[in-house]
């Protein structure tokens, strides 16, 4: 059976795992994300000495970005304009290809994540949905017709502007470059400057988790009225508060008001807003099922 | 060589014609929206006649709706829950099917409109770009991956929340369903009601354009970031006004805050925010153009 190698890249860590299917790991390994020389050089060690015993097909990754993703471009495969420092304008696919000698798929974390929902979770089945996940930053995942949205850059989701009322909520938002826009008000470090406390810490009895809810739901909507996704999967750090579901799914309830006019949103919401099959996994899983398909059919 | 139907179904009124390209029009007509009985009557009398001398290869409709797009629904082909008396629930494509006796395509207004652009027009080699005309509504076609977006029921990006403030634009909105949602804020009707003239007697010195330029802006930048489009074509009455694109462009720049760096937003934006290169007749002739893709390839 083929081996296939993948890689999550975070802003504080790599994931990196060899196997053929969520039930097929054959090891796994967590780098911390210092600098790209070093960084790189524990994930080449790793793959290097899986290889010896089970030589790759084909290697996937889902990174934090900006990356590009446009096969032309002469900067295909790097980490673009990342606030991360050290980590701009770095050459992910180069390495990785010229170390290992075979086929390497590259998108964005969170496209990844949602293609691993597509194939072992929550999206099974379907062409059109959104992985959204909710902690450090705000990132949105997107397949359209089928295949994972890339288009002039790479969706950017967690940075629409949604409405904010000042009055109810006077917070500025922590978004470094556009204040109060959906991230900048509903990511886990806005939580945790709005209220003094890491989203992790706040009880359920806090009102944070309602006006959580309301800026969640508020950029849902939008999501549905700009895509019409079959299913909207939300994951990351701050949605391991489980309450936030329900209030979500209402809050979307009422904002939409009748409008649009499906009986997954009107009376199943709670099978269309989800949190993902795979858990915390979907990322680096997704990035195996990336390197599935780079390897070509099998023989 | 083979014709084609295209009939581009408006609130007002539906403009068929009957050709196989933009400059192959061989007849025109504009039948008023009546009631569906009758609008259908003279529709179907018109393509009666003139498939006498030229038979029709099929049909494409882009309509006014909501509509039901999804093939296997049991409402396919029908116009849903619109607001229009007289037209909920009318069957559109069992009707033409049944009296003309070929394939019948049938999508939004919009998408059919986008389609056109596509095809003959502003969007030509593009895969993901969108369509958005400001008119009595504002609606949303979009194409990615090379395919026009359906998904749950399809796009409604008229709908979508923005930012509002009240205390410069203490305008309530005029969406029956959302109030200051989007189309509420900025649609034809909104203008009228705001400024108690209609958008195309406002001079060009009046203080709404720079009021609509952002709102018009601020859903731009969300639906940047939600589908990195390669391009984004705004057509609809209110877009006639062509103060408007300059205004747009400077104001999505601004807003945007350098986050994504593409040359064509950064550099070219007069080449990425543009009108329709079809005009009005994108709508019609995209329905044209389904038709074509509707009969098949030619033999």
């Amino acid at each position: 059976m083929p081996v296939y190698g993948a890689i999550e890249a975070g802003g504080t860590k790599f994931n990196c795992l060899v196997g053929s299917g969520p039930d097929q790991i054959l090891a796994e390994i967590r780098i911390p994300t210092t600098s790209p020389a070093e960084t790189f050089g524990q994930v080449l060690q790793f793959f290097g000495e899986q290889a010896k015993t089970n030589p790759l097909a084909a290697v996937g990754v889902g990174s934090f970005g900006p990356v590009d993703l446009y096969p032309g471009s002469p900067t295909y495969g790097t980490i673009t304009s990342t606030v991360k420092p050290g980590w701009q304008m770095t050459d992910f696919v180069g390495p990785l290809k010229a170390a290992l000698r075979v086929p390497v798929a590259f998108d964005t974390d969170v496209n990844a994540a949602a293609y691993g929902e597509h194939k072992w979770g929550a999206a099974r089945g379907l062409t059109q949905f959104i992985y959204m996940t909710v902690g450090t930053g705000i990132g949105v995942g997107e397949m359209c017709a089928g295949k994972l949205v890339h288009g002039l850059v790479h969706p950017e989701g967690g940075h629409m502007l949604i409405p904010h009322d000042r009055q109810q909520d006077p917070f500025p938002g922590v978004c470094h470059f556009h204040g109060d826009c959906f991230e900048g008000l509903a990511s886990g470090p806005a939580m945790q400057a709005r209220w003094g406390i890491p989203a992790e810490k706040l009880p359920a009895s806090s009102p944070a988790w309602a006006l959580e809810a309301r800026y969640l739901a508020l950029a849902i909507i939008n999501q549905i009225y700009m895509l019409s996704p079959q299913r909207i999967i939300l994951g990351g750090g701050v949605m391991e508060q489980a309450l936030l579901f329900p209030l979500i799914q209402e809050e979307a309830q009422q904002l939409l008001n009748g409008y649009v006019r499906s009986p997954q949103i009107t009376d199943r919401i709670e099978e269309y807003i989800v949190p993902p099959a795979l858990g915390s996994r979907a990322g680096v899983l997704g990035a195996l099922a990336l390197a599935m398909d780079a390897a070509g059919p099998r023989e």
